[in-house]
């Protein structure tokens, strides 16, 4: 294998406002080579998130910036295709962050061994990974659902956000979806069971909308949006609504403040809860959630869906696209067969 | 008794902006008559308080607007002079929720007895009564208080704030108040034992003094404040920092929308919690807090202020009052000699 090159995509520049390829650069060098103790892992699939966003500025956020000129670190699911430790065997299939590259060296701390009896390898980066776990305990340990109550989510056609609407259709609750296009209105009525949901790029008044859809008022908000969505929806909540803060996509990208109405009378006058979380901070219970999310997926109760670009050169279209709502759930780029 | 009169003060008319003493009414009408089952109250103290201000809208808020043309409901604290109930005797000191007049009619449901061996009177409006249990739980229950970490209070010569301070210093905080005046700021460091304080009007930048205030940043802000005194704070937030949300003094008679940066890209980068809540989702629990809140005052570990202005006719500018910061600690009007 070590006769191969490597393909790196950099981040070499730091985006003001919307990022470009211009952003991102591709190299290509020499294969490292693992030495005793680690492993050498060919990269098939490559995640595309919009947390990474927050990452590429030079600003404080929950994860240190990405230092420029470096590889773009990112989840990726690989093959281990040569192991100088007993903890890995050539052949395995891997997920950690290991970035936007063809091959990586990697310390067996940082992966873990992806059971594909369980589910096809993908869903390590999605359903079964990062963004299921989000959704998993950003609802459940915040939004505590219950039977009869309204979820509303936002970003609901995205790899979090449609894992979201479908466990709170198991727990019972009336959900809500907010989306950027009719296709992934269909999608999210038809395919996977939401109530309603609201393309706000059409809307005429999307906090009329929102009240149709929400005959009862809102118990539980979770946003991965923010801005003016998140507006209207706040003036609907009910008393002791709870509001999981996963993410605030609206903004990445803004190159001003984001100014508003000041949200807290809202809080106020209906007791509500909002709390801004990253899935790390669940990391003692992954093991809680794993089991419980493969077996809704066993038994059909969860589905998930990935949007798919080929080819190691896209991955910088890839991500960009997040910003422009063209993903249909998980997002991901494929690099290489297995 | 019958043949007095009693004084009452009716909302007339709603305020835009801040209140007026035109808002407000004084009449005199005869003494309503207790019937079997209810019993006369002679008023001694009425309470002013800032949540009133939203009652005078008529809008939505936790709780339903004042009607206009009657009495301007408020705690208070009386004698019974005439008991046609058995539940209570004439000269039992009672408080109640009876409003700004000089008499009233109860039923004893409305009532509950004033144990005066324990604490003056007039604690039963203050430390003892709602602005002492709104500080308990919103700062145990909301902020949840750990040694070491660093509690901000705005509002801090208030009421609620004051309490809250104390009860941050009891429970081993640092403990950063952000009031109105040099004479609230003395106060609160050498009476009470505030850390540090900050008068927020002298001020020349509030966000520089604040974080020399807090060097390790802010883990627990409970903010009875709102508007830009909160950004300044939201800015220094540490990770998993908590915000009990009490008031929003500085917005309730502003006449235009309250617009500055959204706040919940702090909240998310900071997986930090904020909520409303007002004291009587905690109605169940008054029973844990009051015999703590007393031992607190009995160890002299808890102190009380109280602005006590005489007269009933001095009722609405004590109450407006409020809003121009005149009070330090509990405002009350003192109606009638017991």
């Amino acid at each position: 294998m070590t006769e191969q090159k490597n393909k790196q995509i950099l981040l070499v520049s730091r985006p003001q406002g919307m990022p470009s390829e211009n952003n991102f650069k591709l190299v290509e060098g020499p294969l490292s080579i693992p030495q005793e103790g680690e492993m050498l892992v060919r990269i098939l699939y490559v995640s595309v998130d919009p947390y990474m966003r927050g990452r590429m500025n030079d600003a404080k956020s929950y994860v240190p910036p990405y230092p420029l000129n470096e590889v773009v670190n990112s989840g990726v699911v690989g093959q281990v295709v040569e192991s100088r430790t007993s903890e890995f065997q050539t052949g395995d299939i891997v997920s950690g962050y290991l970035g936007w590259q063809t091959y990586a060296v990697a310390k067996p701390r940082q992966v873990k061994k992806v059971d594909v009896s369980l589910a096809p390898m993908t869903t390590a980066l999605g359903v079964l990974g990062m963004p299921g776990l989000t959704a998993y305990f950003g609802l459940l340990d915040i939004g505590r659902p219950s039977q009869g109550e309204t979820l509303v989510v936002s970003g609901a056609a995205g790899a979090v956000g449609m894992i979201v609407g479908q466990i709170g259709k198991i727990m019972g609750c009336r959900v809500v979806g907010i989306a950027g296009s009719d296709r992934k209105k269909e999608y999210l009525i038809n395919e996977l069971g939401f109530d309603a949901v609201i393309n706000y790029k059409t809307a005429a008044n999307l906090k009329n909308d929102l009240k149709e859809a929400c005959p009862g008022g809102v118990d539980i908000y979770f946003d991965n949006v923010g801005s003016g969505i998140s507006d209207a929806v706040l003036s609907l909540l009910n008393f002791q609504a709870r509001i999981p803060l996963c993410g605030q996509i609206a903004l990445y990208n803004l190159e001003k403040p984001d100014i508003g109405p000041r949200i807290q009378t809202q809080l106020l006058i209906n007791s509500a809860l909002m709390k801004g979380f990253i899935v790390g901070n669940y990391a003692d219970r992954f093991h809680e959630a794993m089991p419980q999310l493969a077996q809704w997926i066993k038994d059909g109760r969860l589905k998930y869906k990935e949007s798919i670009v080929e080819g190691f050169e896209n991955i910088p279209k890839a991500f960009l696209g997040l910003f422009t709502g063209e993903n249909l759930g998980k997002q991901l780029v494929k690099v290489s067969d297995l």
